[in-house]
């Protein structure tokens, strides 16, 4: 019976080395049409809570990513207190031919990034071609990973950075402009730019709508990808009623999108509310209306996205013989 | 972001040495009463399929073991072919306080002590006091630690291993006279002995009953931890129907276990057909009546048995400085 089993581990540090993300958007953009198709198993994930927080396992399967992994991230919000990661997290990678583990990886940078590469693909798809001014609303964790997606996306000539704390803003220019290139990063400026952009990301953790549907374009592309949960939104009724919305899971944006939830709750929206996924978009199945009014691509992250980018990251690590070879 | 959460790494052999069937059998027996008093979660396990064969996520949490775990166990049954592990895993163990991942354990080893402890405590809350003849059918990867929780239930003058090669029954009770101290094995004996047994353990894969109830005696113990799956029994309709039966879990065993789904399906019991929780045994809850017909076991395994027995063999190799230390 004693045998043993050798797993790679794949730190963080590795993560970031295997995987940058214009791949990473490459990848995600297959994942989206995968799971349009119906070609990836990424069924509900299963939630273990305590009064200290709450553990998620998010499964998946593709017979393209030719491996099974899962996520096993925590949500503990008193973490911070404790100088430890909030949403600290690992994915076991099995093999589809076997199903041997064959690998366990760091997931806090890869979340980062294919979150990021789902606002990188939605802003190719989607934001008008010759976009030059964008928007990044919040400074935390996930927001390097959305300016590095946009930068990849289009070429962007100045992107403004809000936050609520001014300081916040201007270090994440600071910190970011290594990324940046010849884009210039405008810390906090007055709202009224808002007007001017092409694109809005916003990563925040916002209960409400951050900015008024009076205060941007007809013609801008926002990327909504924070706010997590069926009582949040960051983009109000007023803008979202008004524009093309598509998403990356219909079936999970009707469930746990507080931008669709909350417009349901309050009627604003029949029950037979159908936006658009993108991967109706990159399969050439739908496409967007004339650019004569908003569009906004709202994301709650779908475990198809770790598959691709999982597989991605062990079959490189693989390949150049990288990471740690452990015995279990 | 780039930080680093450390990640004890418990190998097949280390699972072993932190944890012995007689503790084992202790914590199956806290387990049990926690299932059935409610004190743990185990949700449904979620089962990702493709042509190969299937990966099952079972995730338990409990506030007495002080850990969330998640088994991440693949059933591939051409591996035999490939010499690799038919049922190869690991147990991810989160902290309860925190969520951080603690530690990776080889699942294997784990869960065939586990499923053998589950055997033992049966045998010690149902067996005859004085049982003194024992049987054991199978003699694969599970079996010897059925052996070995029987003989730590009860004291046994001898106990007869069957199996449907003669030379792999000679083989196991050579290989297994290390545990059995002065209880005598005996290899394939006449199936008429079957009458004299106190105690029969089954730990096969047979679609259909191993033994016919004209077989065995009326005050017969049996443990029925094999045949997975609903359209597979080792034990009779007609033994089972006039036994004293118990579960491990009442609602996976009336939805999982072959021995109650057949015979529900071949309308021989009732929907409202109501096994007793051996929880419910362990706890006084109910007790078993006048030794004048069998007991049955049934045990499909539960996601809680794992739990208690992760969280003993972590605490276990941290306090002892035991595994290795990864970095992720």
């Amino acid at each position: 019976m004693l045998g043993g089993m050798n797993v790679k581990l794949i730190d963080q540090k590795l993560v970031a080395e295997c995987l940058k993300m214009p791949r990473a958007i490459e990848l995600v953009k297959s994942a989206y049409a995968d799971l349009t198709e119906g070609n990836v198993d990424s069924p509900l994930r299963t939630a273990l809570v305590n009064e200290g927080g709450t553990v998620l396992y998010k499964p998946a399967y593709g017979e393209g990513a030719g491996i099974f992994c899962v996520k096993v991230v925590s949500v503990f919000a008193d973490n911070v207190n404790k100088g430890l990661p909030v949403t600290p997290g690992i994915i076991v990678v099995n093999s589809a031919e076997t199903g041997m583990p064959l690998a366990i990886l760091e997931a806090g940078y890869l979340t980062a990034l294919r979150t990021g590469a789902a606002t990188g693909i939605a802003t190719k798809v989607m934001a008008p071609e010759d976009s030059k001014v964008g928007a990044l609303f919040g400074t935390g964790g996930q927001s390097r990973h959305q300016l590095e997606a946009m930068l990849c996306a289009r070429s962007f000539e100045r992107i403004y950075v809000f936050s609520r704390q001014e300081a916040n803003a201007i270090r994440f220019c600071e910190k970011n402009r290594d990324i940046a290139g010849d884009c210039e990063l405008i810390a906090n400026p007055d709202r009224k730019v808002l007007k001017e952009c092409d694109v809005i990301t916003t990563s925040t953790t916002s209960p409400t709508a951050i900015f008024s549907d009076e205060e941007i374009s007809d013609s801008v592309h926002i990327n909504a990808i924070g706010s997590l949960g069926a009582q949040r939104t960051e983009i109000s009724a007023e803008t979202l009623l008004r524009s093309d919305v598509v998403v990356d899971q219909r079936a999970a944006c009707l469930a746990e999108a507080g931008e669709i939830c909350l417009m349901r709750d309050a009627g604003l929206i029949d029950d037979d509310y159908c936006p658009v996924e993108i991967g109706e978009l990159i399969l050439g199945k739908q496409s967007l209306g004339e650019r004569n009014k908003p569009t906004v691509f709202k994301s709650v992250g779908n475990a198809a996205q770790d598959l691709v980018c999982s597989a991605e990251i062990y079959r490189y690590a693989l390949d150049q013989g990288l990471g740690v070879d452990a015995v279990l």
